[in-house]
């Protein structure tokens, strides 16, 4: 029939379409890889971990826990390495990479030992590579030096702001949505799984087990969401995300169920102001045209608190994100990570009481040219349910 | 009052109960560590991956993702090293294991430092230390070898039977209900959708993301569920698992919609007697009381569908299964792994025809003292829906 014959040509077009534009992203990609492969004096990375494959290729089906591929690029060449689970797969996928099938008895030594001649130093992840495998690449190679991808993944694309900002809406409406759910009795299980539903009815998925923790439990930072159910006066801390084709989202609040005494609005209110500081801070910085590290930030949020008197916050004021919920850069007591245009990252105070409670707040920002934007956007007023 | 105080009393009876069973279990566990340890000639380990640090400990939050927590285990000492996030749950929950606290500028190399002296022989997971780690380790130690868990956790106790029997039976509930789901039109990620929501109803959870492959899409076998829609003649792939206490289930089955062709069914037969055969094979080398590994047993399979003239599988024939999906023994080309009693492992042979489609048949087995004991319970007659 003629209407649907002509369907089938638009879908064709587009799928042409949506394969060209994907195709010079990734090109895109490799092409900056191989800029920084120059830059740091190498002439080929094997790439081995997971996040960064998928980076790389856009190909998002291997598994976290094994080692079902690897990424082989050098000036002249760029090969994705897999096996005869994945081969289909990656070929209807993968369009920028020489596709290298290692059989049962074809191993990825060959293709090693194949560019041995072209490659005086190559860059490996040792923060990923293992042991053995790092055994075999050294048979073939000499010089070898640690090489990071997360640079380059840690300034965004336009594409990639683009799908983080809409996991942060989804994050925002489903901290909305959950807010009518909270009620005596309802348990922290029962939340998380209101909380799921309502992501996946938004055609989406949670980016991390969304932390759900009721009174005490709050004050355990990463608490496992588990069966306590809400009592009056209870502090309800939410910590969820979403994931838009891959890329995640993260947010914190936390809520007063029934009554919040004093001193819990003294904590809510010391928490909100050492994220302003810190946001008030950078904000400084980008206009002055400073250098800023990761450090510096979470210096200025940690003193704030401590400074009034209440502990240590016992884990890092913020952290990257993208296509994982933690990558570079880091905003800790050590990290030298210069905060750059492009960057998206949470800054996400806190202060713990064991056995009492706590109050976490977080968001997440994308540094611009001309200071932070906040792109989670539900309430910080002190909410008393 | 007095009912709600009885109440009380009975938790908390109940709570001390569990509590200590529970301790017995892990305390078991690493006393046959510290008989292996020696057994190795070595003066202890530092254990790196989560699943073990899971199986270890008991405790599950850790991320897969992250370096959170490792375990560190000699003849008089055991530890459990995690940072600040983390410690109040730990504390809370490992009972047989120090905790080590590392914080901010508190380093696990501290508490090798500590240690150095006791230990000339240090075990490391060459499979899952990454170079940067080995970089610090090797610091303090010189003589490192490779050390492996999966030994030890690849002969279940009855209680890890079964949690994963239990496991099974929810797969085989999931597999009886998504029958009745299926239907011309329905998409593939409709039919993952409709079985997570049963078996999240059943209380547990994926143990994986289930592998939903229509018509050509079943011909990769590690297909990335999509938005396929199922059409009249369409092969349907089934390939999913259930968690129960965090023990695995897997299972596969391919069924046939609308019509099946003579291949096809020659095709089904083919795979059934391939597992089969591998099933009989096994039996009769337990029965004669000879070792067996588990390259001999994917071979059986493997040459039985050459000599039928279709393509090799182009996957191993089995794995083992526990608290991950995939763990030891493997029943693969090269496996030198000796299947002995305790272990659980899946037999999962397959045909497979580019851009036409495939079959897999997929069950998992316990071996017992008298043979194999099949667990998963689906049905393998050929069903055309």
């Amino acid at each position: 029939m003629k209407i649907r014959k002509m369907q089938e040509f638009h879908g064709t077009r587009d799928f042409i379409t949506v394969h060209a534009t994907m195709s010079a992203m990734f090109e895109s990609k490799i092409k900056k890889l191989k800029e920084q492969i120059r830059k740091e004096k190498l002439d080929a990375v094997f790439i081995s971990s997971v996040s960064n494959i998928e980076y790389l290729t856009g190909f998002t089906n291997f598994s976290k826990d094994e080692r079902e591929a690897y990424v082989f690029v050098g000036q002249d060449f760029g090969y994705i390495i897999t096996d005869g689970r994945y081969s289909e797969a990656v070929k209807d996928k993968v369009f920028h990479l020489t596709l290298f099938e290692r059989g049962h008895n074809k191993l990825t030594e060959e293709l090693l030992k194949k560019h041995k001649k072209d490659i005086k130093n190559l860059g490996i992840e040792e923060d990923n590579l293992t042991v053995a495998e790092f055994k075999k690449v050294k048979k073939h190679f000499k010089n070898i030096k640690h090489f990071s991808v997360s640079h380059l993944r840690s300034v965004k694309t336009q594409e990639e702001l683009e799908k983080i900002e809409k996991a942060c809406q989804i994050g925002d409406l489903a901290f909305d949505y959950i807010l009518k759910k909270i009620k005596v009795g309802v348990s922290e299980k029962e939340i998380a799984g209101e909380l799921e539903k309502f992501i996946k009815e938004n055609g989406t998925e949670f980016s991390f087990p969304a932390i759900v923790a009721f009174g005490k439990n709050s004050s355990v930072p990463h608490h496992q969401t588990g069966s306590t159910r809400l009592k009056d006066g209870d502090i309800v801390l939410l910590d969820l995300g979403a994931k838009v084709e891959n890329y995640c989202s993260d947010m914190t609040r936390t809520i007063f169920f029934g009554e919040s005494s004093d001193k819990q609005k003294e904590i809510y209110q010391v928490v909100l102001e050492a994220q302003q500081k810190a946001v008030e801070f950078l904000n400084s910085k980008i206009k002055s045209g400073e250098k800023v590290t990761g450090a510096e930030v979470d210096k200025i949020a940690r003193e704030y608190i401590k400074s009034k008197g209440f502990p240590d916050i016992p884990h890092s004021l913020g952290h990257g994100i993208g296509l994982e919920v933690h990558e570079h850069p880091s905003l800790s007591p050590k990290s030298k990570d210069i905060l750059k245009e492009g960057m998206v990252f949470s800054i996400e105070p806190g202060i713990y009481f064991p056995d009492f409670g706590g109050v976490r707040i977080e968001d997440l920002f994308v540094l611009q040219k001309d200071g932070l934007k906040q792109i989670t956007h539900s309430s910080k007023e002190l909410i008393v349910l």
